[in-house]
């Protein structure tokens, strides 16, 4: 018979989940109150108040997707890919290439731009192609979590708002850990993950569409094929008219809040300085070790960093005693990088001194006795 | 600036959530560990396993949809509707609705069967219109949670085998309260959600599928029209191979996974006996105020009670006073029921004798000074 079962306290260095804080934790296991509740919803009002100072956007759509990060992806490319539509898609990771496959199913036409793994886009060529192509909608990955790779996006988006398309941008990896700068970079949509650099366990997904996106919305012909994801329905449980759609999870939502009240209480700037500290400090220790890196070194995540295997190491060797004899996950490879590459996470709460000090010092361990 | 909110503790007697127990709501704020951690996978197989008896089946494919009661509804629509589909969906209230749109969105050729709110359909009625029909799918709701109807179901799945048909049924409000079975009713398919007699909080939706069903998936011809739903890659993450295709909701599985063991010490029989009790004692009292139920007497739901507002009573009045002065929360009325029905949730946890005794006793002293 099953029995209550307490997990091991791992410290969560892969590409997410990432260390959740014991205040969200605590979050989490409030008292469970009903969707349409008065207290829940003005929580639902100050998590969208503060998204919207996460995303740098004043859009007033900005709400979190009831699903995680995936469903996010889902639910922005269902609302604004209508069957026939011209989508061009950059590939050079695995996100990118599920953007594709979710395009596709969508009823979009697709042409991906494609680049080597751990490369990134070069915005000059972004821009020609979206000229010459004119595309309804253009989606990139901000944040690659299968290579490491930062795409720069900021001149891309005006671009393609002249070229008359819509921007969808995936910052599920760098939001809250990075800038994303969703108006200043004219992005009409975006989406992410609670379990990445918001330290909040994963269930949720953050997005936010621009006055532009949801015209589209209004305006578009064919029915949203999703019922569970139509913004069309979930904007006014989300809005003043509160309508019941579907139940929302309440009790993410408390954690979600609370990951975003200690986002709010250290402030965007400081935090990303903390990120891009612990990223330099843990490259310094890895450099040390003889390690290199397998992203392009000049446009690279600090949040999460990929480590070309040693020869000779046992790649699951190594991370089964991370595991086991340290309680420290970090990311094997995926796609091209499986059993080449290690995926570090120094997310949110996870981008501290002591951690990078133990997953290094952990690290030399491991290699000296393997 | 936003700030850490405390919820207030309120009784929830609505249509879900219901109220949480404290280990489950231990469970859900236990540190979180990876998607892919042994520790987890071990928990995920007995989550299938226990879901697996509380659906009274031995359906191979049983796992909990990342997502609430709605995604699950949606999960099986997209996966066995395909375009083209006829598609028998019985129309009794608003989810037998919201199954149409969902199933006419999936591009199904829906024809429905309707009654009455509050009224059931009889099952040699809906078997003779699938004789007649041969429907590819037959959909009904088994616990009309808008109306507190409680379909009879176990001749019908016979039926829509025999005619070559799938058989989905909602049970999101039934399930851990009333039987559902799933083997011996010949249902190919159902879902559920966690935050109604599972007495966890909302997130996640419990599913099964027949090796009919899942064949049909293998079979079909036309591209799954979800991504995140995609039960041909959903089941390969649930399954030996563990494939990575989103990250699952880790915190909430620890909270469906102790609920279940909650479920698993009380045993089927006496909880579904425990909901026909409260039920009994709850109807008795609502009958010395003098008030009565919407839905037929003799198909109704122990856990959801539809009442109808005596004349002269101000519906909003009476649910903000239980709201703020007695920190209990009933469910107003959906559809054809707003503004004419309360609805009473005695579901998991909050079927018992004291939650009972107390909402009668502040019904009754609302309805005195109103």
């Amino acid at each position: 018979m099953p029995q209550t079962q307490f997990p091991p306290q791992r410290l969560l260095l892969g590409p997410g989940p990432s260390p959740v804080p014991a205040r969200v934790l605590e979050a989490l296991g409030r008292p469970t109150v009903g969707h349409l509740d008065p207290h829940f919803l003005g929580l639902m009002d100050e998590v969208r108040a503060m998204l919207q100072g996460l995303f740098q956007t004043a859009n007033e759509m900005t709400l979190a997707v009831s699903g995680t990060g995936m469903a996010g992806a889902e639910c922005l490319m269902v609302n604004l890919v209508e069957p026939g539509a011209r989508v061009l898609v950059g590939v050079n990771g695995v996100f990118g290439g599920r953007l594709v496959d979710i395009a596709q199913r969508c009823g979009g036409e697709v042409v991906t731009l494609e680049k080597p793994w751990g490369q990134v886009f070069d915005q000059d060529a972004v821009i020609e192609r979206v000229k010459d192509l004119k595309p309804d909608v253009v989606a990139l990955v901000h944040a690659e979590t299968s290579t490491g790779a930062h795409q720069p996006l900021e001149r891309i988006g005006k671009a393609v708002r002249k070229a008359g398309g819509l921007f969808v941008v995936d910052c599920v990896t760098s939001l809250g850990g990075a800038p994303v700068k969703v108006d200043d970079w004219h992005i009409d949509a975006a989406y992410s993950g609670t379990q990445k650099c918001l330290s909040c366990p994963p269930g949720l997904s953050p997005i936010t569409l621009s006055p532009r996106a949801v015209k589209h919305i209004d305006n578009r012909q064919a029915k949203i094929p999703s019922w569970y994801l139509d913004l069309s329905m979930v904007r006014n449980y989300w809005g003043a008219e509160r309508a019941y759609h579907h139940t929302a999870p309440v009790n993410m939502l408390y954690a979600l809040h609370e990951a975003l009240v200690l986002v709010h209480e250290e402030g965007l700037d400081a935090r990303f300085q903390r990120h891009r500290d612990a990223a330099a400090m843990l490259w310094e220790g890895l450099a040390d070790l003889g390690m290199s890196r397998w992203s392009d070194p000049d446009h690279s995540l600090p949040m999460l960093n990929t480590v070309v295997i040693p020869d000779g190491v046992d790649d699951a060797v190594v991370r089964s005693r991370l595991l086991h004899d340290y309680d420290i996950e970090i990311g094997g490879g995926l796609g091209a990088g499986k059993g080449k590459v290690w995926r570090i996470g120094l997310m949110g709460h996870g981008a501290r001194k002591p951690v990078v000090t133990l997953v290094l010092a952990a690290l030399r361990e491991v290699l000296a006795g393997s």
